[in-house]
């Protein structure tokens, strides 16, 4: 698989946006087959490595493209409207990225950014701060740590080079998170993702036996949700995932309008000559379009005050991180609901004859109705309830 | 396949709904492997043809079941609360002999339901008024015709012993529709039906080659919509589909539950031991289930209403098959947005584990989203509120 | 004031319903001016008092109509469509008649039915289960009580012949209620009700000092919720209030129809002629009709089952019960939605001209905004998704 | 009356906003009172001429504020956050001084913009392009006029000491419009606005009774729409009328906080100890929050457009023109069901106390229900559809 010409790595002149615009193309042609088969895309997440996006959050200074969040994020977004299934394992090598810095001291993920430009690494997820099932040992000595057990929803793991991974400390149950090569012996990530959505992220299980990792592996200055600045990570994990939801609603709504246009026929009692002349069609596509607009609204504001609480770094306060987190809790919502209306509401703009299995148009709702359910709309109304009626912050967490 | 013990047809002492309990017991064990699979459900219409439910408003004195709309629409949607293509089918049969009695006159149709009964048969749909391809020439003498042609959307035609079949005139246009066996030379049904939803009712094409029918099997007396007892078909038509509708929105219901109590994990910022204790899932259960109970409710009484209609017979006024239609309407408009909402917020209650593709949960949305796309919910809602401010009643057609 | 011609109380052959569209009539015409000038219907209560309708549930044995809550709901219903305070009143004096049924044994409410008929009694209500601040304290004898104290929301106490009310024992805050003449010393009933809507319910306050009440005043046989029986009272109150709200729904879209057709102007970009035959115009009807008309089915299927429940009387199972309690929850969560819906949404069809102040077209908004507010709706949905999980039945209450 | 402190028109150190939001903490003290009373808020007009705030839009070098759009339309909903009547004329204001500057010539707006500096000149609005009975008639020499006939929906007219009237030219039916002094012989403005909210906008008729215009007085180069600058107006309207809605709409927001937080009490069924502590009152503060951020998002974004594009002034294209319309389209239809949502639900998270007359909490909702129906949602709708679907721009008129 090749990008078209003007290829992304060799042609330092175009943006980000505009490499992702073209890996979108390339993606676009095989989604539906891949949809169908699941399965881990190799030569999608093979074109990512070479496109260079991988690097998108890291310094320049350490060879990577220095972008920023809202830039970064809009990727994230252009590659859902296309591939839901891509855009998520491509968001979370950002978020992991993401992770070390939040969480690790600049001495131990400047050297693991330099090698993710020089390497093309791909970052892939083992932490769950919901599965309690794997343990770390440390030996009597206390340097090294073995890790044994189970874990679920591994997104990216399979085909990546790097981990997170999340464990529980055998005598405390600390939450411990390190970063450690996928290859290390004892970890066994399966491949038995097999959802009706999303079904190229790999989120299966994996099984950790006595997977060696040294104390200098972990996360631990100032470790996880360690300072006001690290309880970031969820943010930046809630707005990835709400870019995912916009792109793929944004992406129903381009494959509807194409739809529309070529195949619908108006309906006898309406007595226009085009399905688009219908005034409930256009009545439908005016609803649906305000309320992905609403939601992307709201999204593009909360990434310019995600970036800039990130660029706060440690200076930043817990009211500037709770008011950040209102912000992505409203895209969160917003962008949960009006995609999932848009990719089920789409077909009555379309008609009966776009349920051909093999136009596989329910792939935007299914990819929506898994990955909308990570964590509960309904916490997050609270949230925003708790704030619009007594100014309360959320109470930072994983999800929070 | 096996009818449970105390088997529909040795078993006279069940009631129709008792069978079609049964029946749908059967009808489940499968219902995700033939979801999976498409293609003809053809062990399961064997099924219903051995169950006696394909009789249910055939006269007693004809040898049928003798039974009311009210009851045949409930067992319709039992069936569908496991199994919509199976409930499509199966209702489509009682749209098929119902065709009969409005459109021919009883010395027609009698003798064709008593074969219906003794026979077993099966009825097929190949009429389709909005699809014009199929054209009837008459032979000199203009006692014998020929179809040929192309037609889309044939419920229920492969596996069929007979076949309502639809065509236009060829000197004039006229609409006409005849009964004949499926087998007759000339006939191709195509299995190549494969769509997101309603995945066994064989709605693919037909192509019919110089097939011949005799001017006494077409429907003459008084023919399609030729009476306004006649163009009560129309309200037959669209009950069946709104206790499809209502029957797949109960299933996705009942499935919710049983994930629910057995499997789902309360959210940690819910503070309580159970996912059945939480308030927004509690919350959640009961917006569902309000809107369905409101989609029953009005399909109870449109079933009612129609029953009342049916036994006036040509005695029936315009004005009264005006509100039969209305209450119809109210049935189908309702039914389809409680089926859709129920299918897809039923995994908000469910949480992330319940989108395993086995489990094929999604087939709830996928059946309905197919479904409800038979024609546009907005005129429907046109007609409704044409009677709400002006008392118009809706004009007789084959969809209103 | 007088009835029109076949005045209702001559008019033995009229039916209720006869009788109460008459009344309706009547309470029409004034209204608009009763609405701005809130505080005692008198006029309008001494019409009921005229009509007989007072006297509906009653036993016909005992002199009253005998007739049964699905007559007497309509009634409701049907008052409540052009004057929803008229008809709140009204539907109380049904309430507090059954209180007396429910909570008291045969020998004490057969004569106060009696003399509601034989004295045209108009029964208030001081009864409010959430009120503690009138308590009751007995004399030394123990045969004797005074109450003292303050209530709220005392709907149609004034003007009433006789009151239910209700007080906390001194000793042990037991709740108590019993059945006084108004007139009795120690009353004050405030003429303080001026809110936002239902302007003429005189749901304002009273003050008890020292209200002398004997023993055999108390309802104690088997007293509030004594039995399972005695616990219908809640849902007699609930659907009071459910016929109240989907009337004053159905008001609002008989006013917007005739405002409709009258007065309101096409809309220059619609190309239509009239505002009838602009599709959005007719949409948005069929929305509003629907969602009443949904509404509607489930209130009439509850006043089945309520009346089927309390033809039980004292054999009525607690599962019976239950299900009565859900079917009327589920009237009182769909009428409360699709009234208020209603009431606001109409002003869309009539357009900008409907908001002079003089036609008063806010009313039905204003009286729904008002009384949907008795009791929260989201502890009704959490109830109905009790059942609809877990089939647990809602725990018998003055509310549930 | 006075402003407080730090007076604006002395108080050259204070922003707009500042200004604005000290002169809404002197209207809120009476808003309940005039909004009972209705008739012109003489006091509160003369308060915004001293303020300064008139000017906003003025350049500097006129005299003026020389403010932007964002920060004016941030004015307008500052002050509809408290009095929803004070917002739209003052609103008008700069509508009315824009439609100078849209549709003439510098050398004719800009001594009216002087004018308006120096004698603090509030203008009021006689321009309605659906109304068609106000003619204008040449003298023989064509160089004076005369204008005779009513008009409807004179917003602001009374008190004002400029209006903008438009009239129809007798012998073509062409649409004209000019400026002339409120105080000039012939104009009757009729204090007969009597509506159910936005009760003191004097939105009332007039009558012109050969009321003289000279040909200089009209706006002509390049006259009403005359140009795709000058076609600009119909968004400016629309985008004044989106941020009064999403003010009064953020109004009741902070209403029903300070009401929740002071009186609620928390339902007996919800086992919390405060209102503010009950899931549902959160949840349902979080979804009122959410869809008023939605709509807060999308206008501030259509005032950043409508920004840019005044900038370019007579450079702009048909395209950008377009894409503004849409931006404020969008805008427009999010504020009006946000805004009313809000203003109708807040009384469930108030509960029944909230509905006491003197609180005049439905004010919000009233003044919503009337400013909303200016025109039709659906139609804007349909626009945003045609561009969703079709790429189609808005056909330039005074409402799109």
């Amino acid at each position: 698989m090749n990008l078209p010409r003007n290829h992304a790595s060799t042609d330092t002149q175009s943006s980000p946006l505009q490499v992702a615009d073209r890996v979108a193309r390339v993606l676009a042609e095989t989604a539906l087959a891949r949809d169908q088969r699941g399965g881990t895309p190799k030569a999608e997440r093979d074109l990512l490595r070479e496109s260079g996006l991988l690097t998108l959050m890291i310094p320049s200074e350490l060879g990577g493209l220095g972008e920023t969040w809202p830039t970064t994020l809009a990727v994230v977004r252009r590659l859902a409207q296309v591939d839901g299934s891509v855009a998520h394992v491509f968001g979370f090598q950002h978020l992991l990225l993401a992770t070390l810095q939040l969480f690790a001291a600049a001495e131990q993920w400047r050297p693991l950014f330099a090698s993710t430009v020089e390497k093309r690494w791909f970052w892939g997820n083992t932490l769950n701060p919901l599965d309690t099932r794997t343990l770390l040992t440390w030996n009597p000595t206390g340097d090294q740590g073995a890790i044994t057990g189970d874990k679920s929803f591994c997104s990216g793991a399979l085909d990546s080079d790097m981990l997170i991974v999340s464990a529980l400390q055998s005598t405390d149950k600390k939450f411990l998170v390190a970063a450690i090569p996928t290859a290390r012996a004892g970890i066994e990530l399966h491949d038995d993702w097999d959802n009706i959505g999303q079904r190229q992220t790999d989120s299966g299980s994996a099984h950790f036996e006595n997977v060696q990792v040294s104390r200098s592996e972990l996360l631990v200055t100032p470790g996880p949700l360690g300072s006001t600045f690290a309880s970031l990570r969820s943010g930046i994990a809630q707005l990835i995932l709400s870019n995912i939801y916009l792109g793929i609603g944004q992406g129903a709504l381009q494959a509807a309008r194409a739809f529309t246009l070529e195949h619908s026929k108006p309906w006898a009692a309406s007595g226009v000559a085009k399905a688009s002349d219908d005034p409930y069609v256009l009545r439908n596509y005016g609803e649906i379009y305000t309320e992905l607009e609403a939601a992307r609204a709201l999204t593009d504001e909360a990434a310019l005050q995600l970036q800039a609480a990130w660029e706060k770094g440690d200076a930043i306060t817990p009211q500037e991180r709770g008011h950040v987190a209102l912000a992505i809790a409203l895209s969160k919502v917003k962008t949960s609901s009006a995609g999932l209306e848009t990719a089920s509401r789409v077909f009555e703009v379309m008609g009966a004859r776009s349920t051909v299995a093999r136009a596989r148009l329910d792939r935007f709702w299914r990819n929506l109705r898994v990955h909308t359910l990570h964590d509960p709309v309904d916490y997050k109304l609270r949230d925003l309830g708790a704030f619009a009626l007594s100014e309360q912050l959320p109470v930072p967490s994983f999800y929070s």
